[in-house]
């Protein structure tokens, strides 16, 4: 048979099979080093007491006759929406909306998949390399970028923007740790309702925005049921990366041009190629969102967030200007005037510090490199020293 | 934004919303009745021990500094991997081939993915729904209907297929539950290779074959890695339904008319549009591969198929013609002349049993009903005396 032509598409993945080839090259000339990574979105802390205990639990009563479960709801365990509904989204949007599934990038896909090919998408750039990926592999037809950067306050100038089917949106950012504020977001929605265009919503790092005047879901703004659908996940949130689980929103109110309703469509993709979350991983969900796995939660941030304060205030203090870190684990450090590689290569040699150049994350990302906060204390601190050092 | 005009041309989704409607319907009038289910392919049993005990420490695990693990190796644990080589394959297959998921289900939508739009596929009538309905989401170009019925010993006549790109095949077979012999497969296998077609091999059930003659993977056929690629999953080899763990081979053999790699395209699909199978489900998996979780499957699965004999017996003893029930989980009875919709209603109100109607997985399978070995011992002897009695 013949190859789908849409793979054809898609660029060499490039950005962290180049990052470990430099690594792997470093440690063959230099066995001894002893690299630390900043750069890499994974969480490294344990999951909290209760939320841990909660996953012993449920998989030994998948030992017992009494707490055995095959196959669940098609749309995830009725407790967990509930309770997403009402301890993450305060009842903006109701459990019925609510998708469970395993992971955010698993449901990019399948969002991919429900709109298929043909379409136009306008995506933030720097972003998260899965959209562009994705959406190639679905035969998207043109992809514009939006240039966010420090001039614009990281949000795209959406005036010069034409009509698109769909917008990427991600707040806080990837790669950029910046957050959109609630009149950016209302830009946002307006345009959309104006260009009838859906707004693809990934609000994966959420829950690590401090500012409480900062939107944490786009269904805080006005109209947003009509034309957004946001995607989120326990991975950043509980440390559930391992774990897998994540879910979807997608309003009754959000409807195709032909009044047919997005949701129904939605609903018979995750039925047909999605056969549910681990119920492992749903009780452990449904754990994290009750009084003490919210607590745990909270302390498991703030340590990501002061591992984030730590490295900022470093940067700063040799001088670069950095973005993010504040509502985000992710730091967008300029380097102004430098490639971003050469930076790389240069943390990497001086400092035995792995982190990413920006450009791996599109155009717009050259000049800054990124470092995340998702590391053990002491590395954090250890890598701190020796950027201090030089 | 319009709709996508690949969901128009799914139907509505009718055989389990019909029977569960007319379930309720008989529960509102019989509100005392105690309906058995043998018409869901689910399992019922407990995880046993060792394969529990494991999905619980990997869980204490992920709250521990030690046992903590965030996002996997992309293509699964190395460990599971070689597990499933050695033990499911005997090294037929390379580790390196394998890919580990989140299940069969989901995998199959993956590799509709793949394949893209415009391609031709033949499939098994009567089938399991979801290769139509993710085929036509994708775009699928055409669909030919190979019928199945003891006729042909359940074996499409290959003679009289055109080319076709993509050939779905399932064996041992759901709904049939019967299994394609060496000679079939070899016939597939040649079709495969003298059409360049690839065929999609679901050998979710292989682990219910009983005879030893009869092959558990198409790549114990000659040939097959060149055409082939094999999904199979934890779901009911182990009772993972609930707990989510699949896998899929593709070999490095396997080409595109033009020369270029199936596999290095499934592993760019699977790197974009998924995140990896839960920490605790693969570890979970590994044990189940352990002698001590091979000899609690095998018991397991002697379980379910003891049911099936105590189902088949009885079927037969009343007089009808059955098939499957000895290789598979599944027992496709004949009820000649019949429409399987009147048998179905006169299964649930003279026995307060809900089977599947067969008409429901295909035009060829009108004629028959399914009824799955997956239940409560209990159950299934209660099931058996109701249809005793009359």
């Amino acid at each position: 048979m013949e190859r789908n032509r849409n793979m054809t598409r898609l660029k060499a993945s490039y950005l962290f099979p180049e990052i470990n080839a430099r690594k792997r090259q470093f440690l063959a000339q230099h066995p001894e080093a002893s690299l630390i990574s900043l750069g890499i979105g994974d969480t490294t802390e344990p999951i909290p007491g209760a939320i841990a205990q909660a996953l012993v639990e449920a998989s030994a009563g998948m030992g017992s006759v009494k707490g055995y479960v095959g196959y669940g709801p098609e749309q995830g365990m009725k407790a967990l929406r509930e309770k997403i509904a009402l301890k993450l989204y305060s009842n903006r949007v109701s459990p019925d909306d609510i998708f469970i599934s395993d992971g955010a990038k698993c449901d990019i896909g399948r969002l991919q998949m429900l709109f298929g090919e043909g379409v136009t998408i306008a995506i933030q750039d720097p972003a998260y390399p899965v959209y562009v990926d994705g959406s190639l592999i679905q035969g998207v037809k043109k992809i514009i970028w939006l240039p966010c950067l420090p001039e614009n306050h990281f949000f795209p100038d959406l005036e010069k923007l034409e009509n698109v089917d769909l917008i990427y949106f991600c707040s806080p950012n990837n790669p950029t740790g910046t957050v959109a504020t609630r009149a950016q977001l209302e830009k946002l929605v307006q345009f959309a309702v104006a260009h009838r265009s859906i707004i693809l919503f990934d609000a994966a790092y959420s829950h690590y925005i401090q500012d409480p005047k900062l939107p944490r879901s786009i269904f805080e703004i006005e109209g947003a049921r009509k034309v957004a659908i946001e995607m989120n996940s326990f991975s950043k949130l509980a440390g559930f990366t391992g774990v897998r689980l994540g879910w979807t929103v997608v309003s009754d109110e959000l409807k195709y041009d032909d009044g047919t309703s997005v949701k129904a469509d939605w609903s018979r993709v995750m039925s047909t190629v999605f056969n549910g979350a681990s119920h492992i991983s749903q009780t452990g969900g449904c754990a994290a969102l009750e009084s003490q796995g919210l607590q745990e939660i909270d302390a498991l941030i703030a340590f990501y967030m002061e591992n984030a304060r730590i490295l900022k205030e470093a940067c700063e203090a040799l001088g670069y200007e950095v973005f993010g870190g504040v509502n985000a684990p992710y730091l967008w450090v300029r380097v102004k005037g430098r490639n971003s590689w050469d930076v790389f290569q240069e943390f990497l040699d001086r400092y035995q510090l792995v982190i990413t150049p920006g450009a791996g994350f599109g155009p717009a990302g050259e000049g800054f490199i990124r470092l995340t906060a998702f590391g053990h204390r002491e590395n954090i601190v250890k890598a701190v020293e020796r950027l201090r050092k030089g």
